[in-house]
């Protein structure tokens, strides 16, 4: 398949470029970043785009590659209600095409919560630990926020973790997120890491997820770029990629 | 719903006693042991039975409890094919009654190892670590030799784990098995425990399931007794109560 | 060596008389508890004992053990100030005879504790995860605090922990100890685990113990019992066991 | 403190480079590399130089170093017994001047192995899983195999891990390293990671340290820049900087 990349300078585009051209079954055929013509992908027989660029351009792109018949993955942010309704008609005028638009490539952390999803209905317990370099500014942070909405979402209708803490200091027991306790520990050395740990009657299920670098929405783009021609219209998220649904 | 237990004064039986006196939803009907006549469950209007008894015997109660429409919860071992079709075919005379056998009731451990199966294909490596009490005969587990074939099932077709030692100690690497290295630690204090570890680039994500005591079957139990009723048939595993299907 | 147990029918108590029964080199010379003479330690030549009885009757044991030059263990709570100088007069008088008293016998325990300070100093970050059952009433457990409080002694004219967050939730850093971060979870299934996270420039250092089940402090007390002898006067805890110091 | 920095465009060494002229402490005097003249270091007025050369060199650096009174700290290979000798030798005749060689200046990884000779002779079990990115070439690792080896050390004299493995896949069990079981992982997405496993009765101590990138040698260099002039002669590795002895 002959793949190209929009944003092709920039960190996260550099570092496509640079697997689409190790990916043995896949062709680079054109890098392409501000400045540059969107017609470097037409003359290129571009058949599928990475576009990891600005909320500022990612519309106008779409709207060329759709208009082109070229499959686009999404990685670049800002996808609010109305601009995802605009994509879907554009897309409805040109069957054959489809669009990909992810907020989270990483497999695992996708994973992850998918799983957190699935096991939530069936422990007493449920708590959410992540783990951060000390430069990040929010905690807990926007995933564990989100894995625990979810897990909290899958618990509706059953009784509370038990919790029988009657004496403590403040903030021993976490941030409270629809009732799921969250701990945010910062410390030197770390990347980007998550542990969801479930308990019941004897026994305790934990799933990690670890982000040890910046590349690790590489394998998640890959996926969604050779899978891309199989999928009809616009896909929300890499979950369905997965045999999760 | 009035339960009762058969083999109420064996080991795993009495924790079983305990735990559906404790249910707040469940009336323990009857405790039936090895000598007891099964009368004592229909005389008590037992609509549902756990059997944790012995394969001598569960068999001649499967028959009792199907024929007197009572249901069946069992984690009795030593279901052959045979056995499985003589179950079947009573139940297929006894429309509305059904039967649940299960292999393994820890819940944590049943989704661990859906977990892996559905993880399995979209990472590059996965090894297997399983953790007992230095007690333990077999090494892998037999659980951590079930859940690296489920894994290899998984990833048929895919290339094989990345590994470039060339030198090093016999053993280092654990054992093969079907292309998974599962390794087994024996360590004093512990007591039932199993890692699974996937890799990506830049990622990883592990599923860690514990079994820190020998009640850890209870949650499944109960689970399986609160649905029973809701299921026809025969149903193998507590798979088809967590929604994994 | 000839060892008797005082407090022998005590839940504690009971588990050190089976443990000393089933050691090798001790031979179990008396059980003594609540209404029995304590001549039962005299005429059976005990040459040391084991305490796990009350604070009410703790000082009468220890004047007469010490009176009767027999070693003790003690592994009961409520020694003030006052009562530690009350055992070293008496030891004072009774050269060759030894007692020592320790809040924790849990090995791992107290190393945790000893690794942590000695770690202390040479960390950008550091901060603890207490894991425990949900029926527990403080929270940070006493270890987490007293832990917590240790290390940050260690740390006393080094910088504290970076930390950049500027938004988030209440309670999602966790409570402040000494400005050491102190994160508890409650889990139905687990018994008692902690993790000290230490991490500086592209490494991170973790000591994590877990008590598995309520004979931990076993292997401490039989420690203990054996190097008594070794001993002079008034020992305070095990660490001076351990070769620490 | 005016600190040079010798081998100063290797990968390292730039990294050093970097390292030093973050420092407030500290003054970036003189960066050298192969060709360049030792006489910028005397010319700078630098105090103390970090050495990440080549066997090749170093003694020659060294030499120069220690007859112009310019501590050394030392990351530099191949160090035998009669290079050490030399060093010293050079060091008789240069009193107020110092050196340290070390191995290995990840703090973290150099507490680990402290801490588990610490551990060792007070737990039944001891095993040791270390876990590295797929590119390695040897199983085990340098560090678990030099870990493994210490740890049976300490245990001289002391009963083997109890271990009542009678069936099993070759492999399982890891690697047999002087008695203690190694076990290594391959993984897509890791760096380098190590877990040394203690157990006894009813609780387990676990010291797990995780290298994330390669600047884990950073802070531990730093440490012993801001010492050398404390030390007297030649020492060896980080230790004794760390207050262990």
């Amino acid at each position: 398949m002959r793949v190209g990349v929009l944003g092709a300078k920039g960190k996260v585009g550099a570092t496509m470029v640079a697997a689409v051209q190790a990916a043995e079954d896949l062709t680079l055929s054109a890098e392409v970043d501000a400045g540059d013509p969107l017609s470097l992908l037409t003359d290129s027989d571009t058949e599928a785009v990475i576009d990891f660029t600005h909320p500022a351009v990612v519309m106008g792109n779409l709207e060329f590659l759709i208009n082109n018949g070229i499959h686009a993955v999404v990685g670049t942010t800002g996808f609010t209600a109305d601009r995802v309704a605009q994509v879907e008609s554009w897309l409805a005028g040109n069957a054959g095409t489809s669009v990909l638009i992810a907020p989270n490539f990483a497999i695992g952390a996708v994973l992850s919560m998918h799983f957190a999803k699935q096991a939530a209905p069936f422990f007493d317990s449920v708590e959410v630990i992540e783990l951060h370099h000390p430069h990040k500014a929010d905690a807990p942070s926007g995933t564990a926020a989100r894995t625990a909405k979810l897990i909290a979402e899958a618990r509706k209708g059953l009784p509370p973790n038990p919790d029988a803490t009657s004496t403590g200091l403040p903030g021993a027991r976490g941030a409270d997120v629809d009732g799921i306790p969250v701990h945010s520990v910062r410390l030197a050395g770390l990347v980007a890491h998550q542990e969801i740990l479930f308990g019941t009657e004897g026994e305790t299920l934990t799933i990690r997820h670890d982000s040890l670098d910046r590349t690790s929405f590489v394998p998640g783009v890959l996926l969604a770029i050779r899978h891309i021609h199989e999928r009809s219209g616009l896909t929300i998220g890499i979950e369905p990629l997965l045999n999760l649904q």
